[in-house]
């Protein structure tokens, strides 16, 4: 280890909440978007009591649970998401696709702030799909899609964001993509990643490991 | 558009909830944390009162508000992250430190089950480091730090996991890893995401998009 390197490395720039707070609107939230790392890059298609649909991209998409399946993602209280949720908590359903390298651009778009009765489906060329009797729309074009019903929702107290928590009743993904063990090789899906609010990034595989104990080596896995 | 090569792309692979039920547990685990995309890949760093240090790596990192500056992750109850959150709870600090190419293995073994008297950052040979009187740990190795006070737990009936909300006291980074307009180039930092539990990937930016408005094109940004 050569320390004259490492003491150059951890030479960072130092915010306090102080500074962070004092920051002008659009490099703060610029900053702190990108600070906790790469975020899944979803659509979440819902359609409303009139048959108009929505489609919008959220970058807060987390698995919570696999027994039952459960996932979460937040919304800010009346900003973009507003239709989103309104479908959701009208109709109980809504779809999750997972954004690839083919439709980021219109991905991107969706966050536009179209009129109530402009279908996002339309306004970008994503196309609709319906299947099993589900009630919210798919976007077609994702290689990766999941119909959920709507479970609950946490309000944050500390800022008014909500938490929306849903259930997975229907799951699809090209055969080709999952692993042995039941792991879906995402990068065979173009599946991408969101940094920030606005830049999409292709994952590249670097290792997959083998479960972690104590005083054995880890181990890459190959599968 | 090529309606035949569209038509194959579109035969999926369909589970319902019962299917995805009734699958063993691990192929399930696999399956479930993939399905909702890439995560971000964040070391927790905290020290129980008595002075041992623990570090845990955790994929549920996510932002929730830029003002005040908020992030938010999940535990499962009872579980791996115990010491982790037990830390939180009795110090009520943490650090939140991004894992890099140089780093994935060491922070994918803080995994393994070590005895609550182990520092993982001893195990694992990653560098405690220590500044402006905050009481955790950072991960010297990392490019992007966060220094936290706890704020609250929400508790997720559905399933018990726990929701934990942090306030972001501190912010470190590399200089040269910050945009003009105050985003973070993670790539710069050499920040990894992850997909399912146990792969690490390496995102390569795609583009930066503007601001999207109805009725205008969607540009990429050049900044």
């Amino acid at each position: 280890m050569i320390i004259k390197n490492e003491t150059l490395k951890s030479m960072k720039k130092h915010l306090t909440d102080t500074d962070i707070n004092n920051l002008e609107r659009f490099p703060k939230v610029n900053l702190m978007n990108s600070a906790t790392g790469y975020k899944s890059a979803n659509l979440i298609g819902t359609k409303n009591p009139k048959g108009v649909t929505n489609l919008a991209v959220f970058n807060s998409v987390c698995h919570l649970g696999s027994s039952p399946a459960l996932i979460h993602f937040t919304l800010r209280p009346h900003t973009v998401a507003r239709h989103t949720y309104e479908n959701i908590l009208e109709t109980k359903y809504f779809t999750i696709n997972q954004i690839n390298t083919s439709i980021v651009g219109q991905a991107h778009y969706t966050a536009a702030s179209f009129n109530a009765n402009v279908s996002e489906f339309e306004a970008t060329g994503l196309v609709e799909e319906y299947k099993n009797d589900f009630y919210a729309p798919y976007v077609q074009q994702s290689a990766i899609q999941i119909g959920c019903e709507y479970v609950n929702t946490y309000e944050i107290k500390e800022n008014g964001c909500l938490l929306v928590i849903g259930a997975i009743k229907h799951l699809y993904f090209e055969d080709h993509i999952q692993a042995k063990d039941g792991f879906l090789n995402l990068e065979d899906g173009q599946t991408v990643c969101i940094n920030g609010l606005d830049q999409y990034a292709v994952p590249k595989p670097l290792a997959r490991f083998e479960y972690a104990r104590p005083n054995e080596d880890i181990k890459e896995k190959t599968i």
